[in-house]
């Protein structure tokens, strides 16, 4: 079959099955998760069987060793994986959920239902633990989904498929509720994110040139994360140590996470104070410093900050550091270079405070906490696909709500216009 | 200066103005908005003037009556357009208000915070009222807007527009927040819609081809309603008098309305005691009606439906009538043809208003109420910029918090992630 023509197919059970899917019960939604949780724990052999194909293929065709660490199954991720399932299905279920039902002067009364977006497209790269993340955040919220992994984690993520599939079936859910696309040809990617007649969103997750190359092309609304270029602002009102602490874990307690600090801003009045012992925990941690003018002039070995570094997402330990004259230019650095992912003042200010959390236009605005919470489980969303740095739908991290939306109920008892 | 470099200009512009409208009070933006009030009313002089130059170059060229009608404006129209600014400011702002505040396990504190969306794009035709209302709804909800209306009402939105800027600046706003293109080539749309670095969301008002052509070339999320191919659904179980008087005011209270109803599906049980009384109240009316097989074996006069009527939006006089067996297939039926915008249950039975409610994917579903209720001040949203059948971010009417979003914020005191 045609890969045009096979995707079409792909789309239109999505659609069918979306149904099913959507007006299923929570108990049974949460069989369908425990069921495939058990059978990944017992099919232990078998993942890592089909895993270790794709390790050969892997490493035949010269995949990095971070790629291939990313690719790979172990007991430890597929238990990982099986108590992810278990997790969403303990969440609450956000179908169906009514608020704001009100009477309207014309005697019907007005509210919201939530419900689910339809059919979920999903393109990810080498990790195969996403396909079980994916489907059941899906399934949960009443979605049905089309999985697109990685070309190098293709066996494994069908040996996931076939478990799936089993779970649903065992609950009485249509298996095509999750599909996982069954070729490796990068056609099949065009035609998910071209085919709006059966797919309602596309959620990329991956580097910064996959989700480009998707939002650019795709015809179908896409829930996007660019980049996390994540700022902290040290505000002359500050306490010096939450300064330091703040600043401390927000660029090292893991380099390679969008929610890290990339661009350090601090108040000119505040940064001959702060700036000498933060250095010294930084170069204690091997993280390189490359600061503007006024900031090497307080720490002399301080490599200097290009234009450049202003939009660079490190992901790794090095820290570019901006003296600024006060909140004002804190926050027009930040409109001008930040990603919109999270932003974070430290201030003992209420009035500063407040004005940063009104005016910075970020996905998550903090005060006097790190970076590094904004995170899902730390928000308390149980679970996350992503974190979106879009405005429209859903911003920050994307839980089980973000994958649905509300459609308006009225009850009337023969009420009619006049 | 060529089209691409002023909408560019343009596009910039509303992003700086942006900041200063999402940041100000909302005293500041009420009083925007009663004074352009003020000053249509006193300029009506202008207004109609201006006015009367698109309406001479329109039937110059040949315009018909009725869009000539909706270009012209008079004394009542000026004097409606200021009541709705008024009523605007009256409205609540959506802008800051924080929901779901709570301490997390780690001490943070993590809640949203309704924001504006940034810079909002509409593209509209003839009427000039909407230069007004868009602007409002845009400036209440803490937007910048970029206005393209139709080239026909060129000069009525230009004076519009003079007397909007007046009130901003008035206001000590930034004049840029509404911005009307100034130039009628429809080259500035292509670059509107496109240029995602300083748009944010497109909303385009309209017929069908206008917001298919702008959804297919647009580089910018849309808020689009496409049609309303609504759907009455009259069950077995449904009371026979709330039955007629629903699906009579749903067709014939008004006409060209996307929320008028345009096939009426009959549970079998219930046809040949339901479609007598109604057929004759719709003869009386002057509604053509086309029915299946089995409706016209009821009814004997009336017309045969083709397939192409079941996707038909008529906003006319028109009614296509199908006779099906049962609440099942009425929802296929709807899952089919419906385009997404609303659908009413007739019915007495508890379990089939629960189900129909549950399971139908439209912006509205209600039971026992005239589709025609789906209309933004009929829910209470005080006013709309339109109706939405798109399924990310909002569906149904559009009003003020449609135009909004929501980021998260982070209150902590020294808190970092361990």
């Amino acid at each position: 079959m045609e890969i045009k023509q096979y995707m079409q197919q792909v789309g239109e059970q999505a659609r069918i099955a979306s149904r099913a899917i959507a007006r299923a019960e929570t108990t049974q939604k949460n069989r369908a998760l425990e069921i495939t949780a058990d059978l990944l724990q017992r099919s232990m052999d078998l993942l890592l069987t089909e895993n270790q194909k794709d390790l050969d293929a892997g490493e035949k065709s010269g995949l990095d060793a971070a790629l291939l660490d990313r690719l790979a199954l172990n007991e430890e991720r597929v238990n990982g994986m099986a108590e992810g399932l278990r997790q969403i299905a303990a969440l609450p279920d956000p179908v169906g959920e009514v608020s704001d039902l009100n009477y309207r002067p014309s005697g019907i009364q007005v509210g919201k239902m939530r419900v689910p977006l339809g059919v979920i497209g999903i393109i990810y790269e080498s990790r195969p633990n996403v396909t079980a993340d994916a489907a059941a955040l899906c399934l949960k919220s009443g979605n049905a989904a089309i999985l697109r992994g990685g070309s190098e984690a293709f066996h494994s993520n069908q040996a996931i498929a076939k478990l799936i599939h089993q779970g649903l079936s065992e609950a009485a859910l249509p298996a095509h509720a999750v599909q996982v696309v069954e070729t490796a040809d990068r056609e099949a990617v065009g035609e998910l994110i071209t085919m709006n007649r059966y797919v309602d969103v596309i959620i990329p997750r991956g580097g910064k040139g996959l989700i480009e190359r998707i939002s650019e092309s795709a015809r179908i609304p896409v829930i996007k994360h660019l980049n996390g270029i994540c700022h902290v602002y040290i505000d002359d009102q500050a306490d010096q140590q939450k300064a330091v602490d703040i600043a401390y874990n927000a660029k090292t307690h893991r380099y390679g996470v969008c929610n890290a600090m990339e661009t350090l801003l601090v108040a000119e009045g505040i940064a001959a104070a702060c700036l000498p012992p933060l250095a010294e925990q930084y170069r204690n941690e091997g993280v390189e410093l490359r600061g503007c003018e006024r900031a090497q002039a307080i720490i002399p070995d301080m490599l200097e900050a290009t234009e450049a570094d202003w939009d660079e997402e490190y992901l790794a330990p090095v820290l570019s550091i901006r003296i600024v004259d006060d909140i004002d230019a804190a926050m027009d650095h930040i409109h001008q270079h930040s990603s919109g992912h999270t932003e974070s003042i430290v201030t003992e200010s209420y009035g500063r405070a407040r004005r940063f959390m009104a005016e910075v236009d970020s996905s998550s605005v903090m005060v006097n906490a790190s970076t590094r919470f904004a995170d899902g489980f730390e928000y308390g969303l149980g679970a996350e696909i992503g974190i979106s740095t879009d405005k429209i739908h859903v911003r920050g991290p994307v839980g089980l709500e973000g994958l649905t939306s509300q459609k308006y109920i009225v009850l009337g008892d023969g009420h009619i216009r006049q």
